[in-house]
């Protein structure tokens, strides 16, 4: 394709694109195709001869927009909003453009460093404190392509970190001193101070001795809580190391306390086990892989997962417990909510002071209620230290101080894998087009829906909301008033309800089971997810409409 | 941003792009600024209101254009090529315009299914059999974000591969047999056979006793060569597991020979330690973290790091060695030359009926000579199963024939993270507008430029290729024939050469160094890496005319 076939092209993928946008209310919310509907569609090997670009872009239109379900829908209330927006598309535009591989600061200065700037924008927006800044020279941001990303990234860095504790405790109860050297000096290896060009080198890498490293990784454990999302549990079992998830209770909200955390933690290392990470949620709403997204399964028939409400752990009593557990990393994972910290207001009930108190470190998805498209997670650490001791495979003799010092990063050595996308300029493009007074809107936008919604069940009364409305998550279930049901035919008149619900094509909502604290039989109930960019008042009035409708229908 | 606004801008956006590319060969090639220049351009915090889209525009051109490296000028001889080119830029609007987490087959059927069809698509273009085809239902392909992550996603599919393995053969050994039941079943846990709805599970999941995987896997080594890829060892640093790099000689044209594998590995074994994998190459040259692109540090001063030339490991020596240590998971990167397969006349040098017989997974990257845009690396298993059965947190009793059967895949059980982009838009709009022939036609271009530097070069009395040619990749240095020179003469007035060749902005080429056999000072050298879409025969004669020129002035 060439400049000027690209000029058409790109004039006519802007065009579809506002056609899409201008028709999107009308249009299902959904697909209805079955699975395997486009592999039967499509040849089974590639052209042999190029194609004009209007056909395939025709093909786009007519082959892959109906297996597309629209999460921009204005009536797109299912699993969370995974908002894309104008400024998200035309960025990248331009940084395919100009794509390049990022894996350090002379792939292209630009991408590594807007990157500092727009990660300290968004953690001053969302009161972070300087520690978590990339300018403090101590913590910093960076972004990832998911939450199971971030949390897998920090665990590598909290084993490490545990690890040097424990090598640390090991060489200072050997009463290891003498030649002048202290204990840490000791423990810090073999002293190598000058790296390269007699640069001077932060000797920070204490030398984990590989006997204690293989004695004591197998007895470290990961916590979350039951009603974790699997993020902490696959990035332990990828890890190969435990995962325990910690029991939470209806009567909590389902929140984890802290009295189950230091009971948990007082077990486990009685019995020689060694806490490592605790992952841990500021308004977070959990996926949990709901059993009805396994494929092949049509939302109507669907068994169920795990369970999701809106949880705000106590992050401010947990943290106290942790005290007593030093080995133990404390993640704060608030991969939906935590873009709320932008409102002063909820800077309390998100337990900002906490999370600035105790965190390690602190996740939150852009691409979530956060108005970039996916994918964007952002990542602070308070210390960045433990991810470059983790992560860069830089001997320790070549680390300069230079390198070290922050005056740029070489994010390679802050995460998994070499190569990174220029994902910075989405969030630049966003902040910057809605600017901190138009972010608030959107997101306080979300709230007042939610307290519209939430106004609306509370004033239905064959409805009720189960647990209390979590920024903008709601979840209900229909509870006829006319006369005593069962928790069995509440559940089942629920079940129909949502299945009723998931066969029309202009609405999306997420089943879930709350689960009985005494082991009885948990409770089917209707998630109503709110915050979506498109979705206005009349929109959500719409839909209670509908659900009211529906459920009487149903009783009939 | 409106839907009109977005037209406008989307246009502009456009228009901009044609620019660039119309100017980029009249482009300085690398970026020139300082370390900090946009963190010092640009304000600390976010605006608070927002702004017009015309200024944000603007100030992509005159704020972060100065940051980039342009990887698309036809005079970028750098590292390897980084190809984006329109169908990317098209595919990325259209993606981000339909934006969902992916995460599986629900989340929007047609990204899990155009995924499927573009990787079986792939896996014939390059000659892979069956088993690795997703429509085998046995294997398959994914579309990861780098070469690293999907080294580290088959580690740990590998490392639980080699616990299975182990735990069947520890259940032999104790001869635990009887109740009817086979050592297999035995092995396989409870027995669970049933899972939800009835439906048969297939209980495929060995349950490795805790045991023995606390006293395995402290022991678990994986291996790659002393010329690998950063990749491999860093995935073994991530799960906490040793890495041992086998050597390889210059005589050997640094690729790894079988020989060296075996008595590593016998060693290795004989020890007590358990070899789990083996990454090798085919036809991959070798980024490996040249310290020169270390922060801060301008590429004129830089030290050197490990080598890189285009070796090609003996795949099919290194196999038949590998029945004898049937722990050990063969992963094939070849992360940059791997798209070559698509030449039926390299297949032979590629190796590929090895690759077909020994692999258990192949990587290759789109996104490097491939045509498709960061980030895009394929890589295909040979047995999925081995995938989810690591990476699936669905519990057993919940997996489902259907799930398992290959009629739709949950690509999230076959990663590490949860959430996925809609890569495979990028992938089927390249091969669908350049078709197999001009795929092809592109590869063989990159192939007779490096032939043509070839014969330049060897037609220089003044330089000589210090490996042979590997594809597009050519490794030379000055050696002026005036005089008898010794080696640090010549590593003077070569890395003089490169930094006069650094110093300019219309060129970029990569230094490296090759290692002596015997210990002794390595052999600084250039390497001229071709198969930019950009480049032609002209900018090629126009580098070396340079090179010879800058080299002949040096002497002076």
């Amino acid at each position: 394709m060439d400049i000027e076939a690209f000029r058409k092209a790109g004039y006519q993928a802007v065009d579809a694109i506002c056609d899409y946008y201008t028709k999107i209310r009308e249009m299902p919310v959904n697909s209805t195709v079955e699975p395997g509907y486009l592999v039967k569609l499509l040849p089974d090997h590639a052209p042999e001869k190029g194609e004009e670009f209007s056909v395939i872009a025709k093909d786009f239109q007519e082959q892959i927009m109906p297996g597309i379900t629209h999460w921009q829908h204005p009536s797109f209330f299912a699993f969370f909003p995974s908002i894309t927006n104008f400024e998200s598309i035309l960025a990248d535009m331009y940084a395919t453009s100009v794509s390049n591989p990022g894996f350090n600061w002379n792939c292209s200065p630009a991408c590594t460093e807007l990157e500092m700037v727009v990660m300290d924008w968004a953690a001053k927006l969302f009161g972070l404190e300087s520690v978590f800044h990339g300018s403090s020279g101590a913590g910093g941001g960076i972004i990832l392509g998911s939450a199971s990303e971030a949390c897998l990234t920090v665990a590598v860095a909290a084993r490490e970190r545990c690890l040097r504790i424990l090598t640390e405790e090991a060489v200072t109860s050997k009463g290891i001193q003498g030649n002048g050297k202290t204990v840490k000096d000791l423990a810090r290896g073999t002293g190598i101070m000058t790296g390269a060009n007699g640069a001077r080198v932060k000797a920070t890498q204490v030398v984990i001795p590989e006997e204690l490293r293989a004695r004591c990784t197998p007895n470290m454990v990961m916590y979350g809580s039951t009603h974790t999302h699997s993020i902490g549990k696959k990035a332990a079992i990828i890890l190969g190391l435990h995962f325990r998830a910690l029991p939470t209770y209806r009567k909590d909200e389902y929140a984890l306390r802290a009295d189950t955390v230091r009971q948990a933690l007082e077990e486990d290392t009685q019995k020689g086990l060694i806490p490592f990470m605790l992952s841990t949620f500021s308004a977070e709403f959990i996926l949990g892989l709901p059993q009805h997204l396994s494929s092949g399964e049509s939302p109507s028939v669907a068994t169920i997962g795990t369970t999701n409400t809106g949880t705000i752990d106590h992050i401010a009593e947990i943290g106290a417990v942790l005290k007593d557990f030093p080995t133990t990393f404390l993640h704060i994972d608030a991969a939906w909510g935590g873009v709320c910290l932008a409102l002063p207001e909820l800077r309390q009930t998100l337990q900002l002071d906490a999370i600035n108190t105790y965190a390690h470190s602190f996740s939150t998805n852009f691409h979530k209620w956060g108005l970039v498209a996916f994918d964007a997670t952002a990542l602070w650490v308070r210390d960045r230290e433990l991810l470059t001791s983790a992560l860069d495979v830089t001997p320790a003799y070549l680390r300069t101080a230079q390198g070290d010092s922050g005056s740029v990063i070489d994010y390679r050595n802050w995460q998994l894998a070499l190569g990174r996308r220029f994902r910075s300029l989405k969030v630049w493009f966003v902040l910057r087009s809605y600017g901190v007074e138009g972010y608030q809107k959107h997101l306080r936008g979300g709230l007042e829906m939610a307290n519209l919604l939430e106004k609306m069940i509370q004033g239905s009364p064959d409805f009720e909301l189960l647990v209390p409305k979590s920024l903008a998550l709601l979840v209900f279930r229909y509870h006829p008033s006319d006369r005593q049901y069962s928790q069995s035919e509440l559940n089942d008149l629920n079940k129909q309800l949502h299945a009723t619900l998931a066969s029309r094509g202009d609405i999306i909502l997420t089943q879930t089971v709350l689960p009985a604290d005494d082991g009885e039989e948990g409770t089917f109930c209707i998630r109503f997810a709110l915050g979506n960019a498109r979705t206005e008042e009349q929109d959500v009035i719409h839909a209670w409409n509908l659900v009211v409708r529906l459920a009487r229908e149903l009783r009939k």
